[in-house]
């Protein structure tokens, strides 16, 4: 899904910080900014990244999201790297022999966002691609975030995690509710032209033979009108569908002794 | 974030389609198949796949979603890929000239949960990832769905795409409730025990002169007692502080000369 509208500047809002341990691919952590990025998260904290920073293929993988990648600070410890928060959310696919709350990310999502709104820091702990967080580190959180996956089938990559949580930060923060573009939707006819259509449908069909028991018609009009009106035609869409209608009609009122002969085929 | 439990037999619940307009890149098919497989979604359809089907790459980039690769099914034209279905979202980063309402994937993901719930097979359009759906497939589709994305960085990839519309289908859809792994949280230490550290530790500071203003002691105590009981502390905890304290009460009874000055630095 392209789509990135690059004369819009981004706007650094108050949002989590993702703290990465150890990464050890430059890769997933230019990807893990980009998803930030996708969700206006921006203040990105590396411990220890294997490869040292700054980190080309890092750079590479985060395409344009240079402004997460250049406010993208170091840390050598974990206990460094989250000092200045005051919520903290370690996000994990494991079981551990941990005495923690654990949540889904919806309610992350929704305890972040009150935490945020109300001025304070929080922020996201996500572990190594090989083996996640280590005990001691999840320690250091207040609760354990894990996704509602298959169990069967588990395995996300780091800015896969990254991804959802953010989607889950940004639509629990209420900046969800601007979609990045709305319904284009038209304006809908005043109701007396869609009567006019039914009107003029109507009087087509008793004149065509369409009603065989009376008895019936009226639950037949009401049936059709009912699934025209879900149409929500425009005033275009009326004069359109009235032309249909009146086109059909008049072939029918010259008769043509080809008419009961399918069309010839075309193509 | 590893931890799939390859133990765990995968079960194949009703859930919505997933249809991959002219794919381009092998790639990109098998990691969508992962993040369908990572939220349950299992049923995949490909419309003229650019490099034909099967595809080696594809089925590389899937790793272990087989279960999604060998259900997925090719289709000439995507009317035939859809006919089946009776609930169609189309998913697109672009405002376009269509006129069809736009929901997020949130609101999206309940609508399928509720249709799906009834019995009903919805489904999900994804585009070329150069250009994405063509006005002609999205007048196809009930509605546009598009992701709540910071506007000055939308683009993502269709794996990503597929993942949030995924997992908003779990979620909706009730099952995202059982995580895949709960709280080990232990058990909490009967009220009294609490009560019997409080009881310890203001004896203890009552002896070693805390309380220097009489009047304040109970709110003194009464914050301490607040504090403490949000730690929900288990049996074992408390024995633990309460040997923490009577040892701290035991080294100021037996006078200690070095005591005032600190503790020599070991590291």
């Amino acid at each position: 899904m392209a789509g990135t509208n690059s004369s819009i500047k981004i706007e650094l809002q108050p949002s989590p910080v993702v703290i990465l341990c150890e990464p050890q691919l430059g890769e997933n952590i230019g990807t893990a900014a980009r998803a930030m990025a996708n969700f206006g998260l921006w203040e990105l904290r590396l411990v220890r990244p294997r490869d040292g920073w700054p980190n080309e293929k890092a750079i590479a993988a985060a395409k344009k999201a240079d402004h997460v990648m250049n406010n993208a600070t170091v840390f050598e410890t974990l206990e460094e790297a989250v000092k200045d928060l005051t919520l903290v959310y370690a996000t994990t696919a494991r079981m551990r022999g941990i005495q923690k709350d654990v949540i889904g990310p919806d309610e992350a999502g929704r305890r972040m966002a009150s935490h945020i709104g109300g001025g304070q820091k929080a922020g996201l702990l996500f572990g190594r691609e090989k083996w996640g967080l280590l005990n001691e580190e999840v320690a250091l959180a207040d609760m354990i975030v894990t996704l509602p996956v298959e169990p069967a089938f588990a395995s996300l990559n780091i800015a896969q995690a990254v991804l959802i949580l953010a989607y889950e930060w940004r639509r629990q923060s209420g900046q969800a509710e601007t979609l990045p573009f709305g319904s284009l939707l038209h304006e809908v006819a005043p109701r007396s032209e869609l009567v006019g259509l039914f009107e003029q449908l109507e009087g087509t069909l008793d004149e065509s033979g369409f009603f065989t028991s009376p008895d019936k018609r009226p639950t037949v009009i009401d049936n059709l009108r009912t699934a025209l009106t879900r149409g929500n035609f425009s005033s275009q869409e009326i004069r359109t569908l009235r032309g249909v209608i009146s086109s059909i009609d008049r072939r029918h009122q010259r008769p043509n002794p080809k008419r009961l002969k399918p069309a010839p085929k075309t193509d």
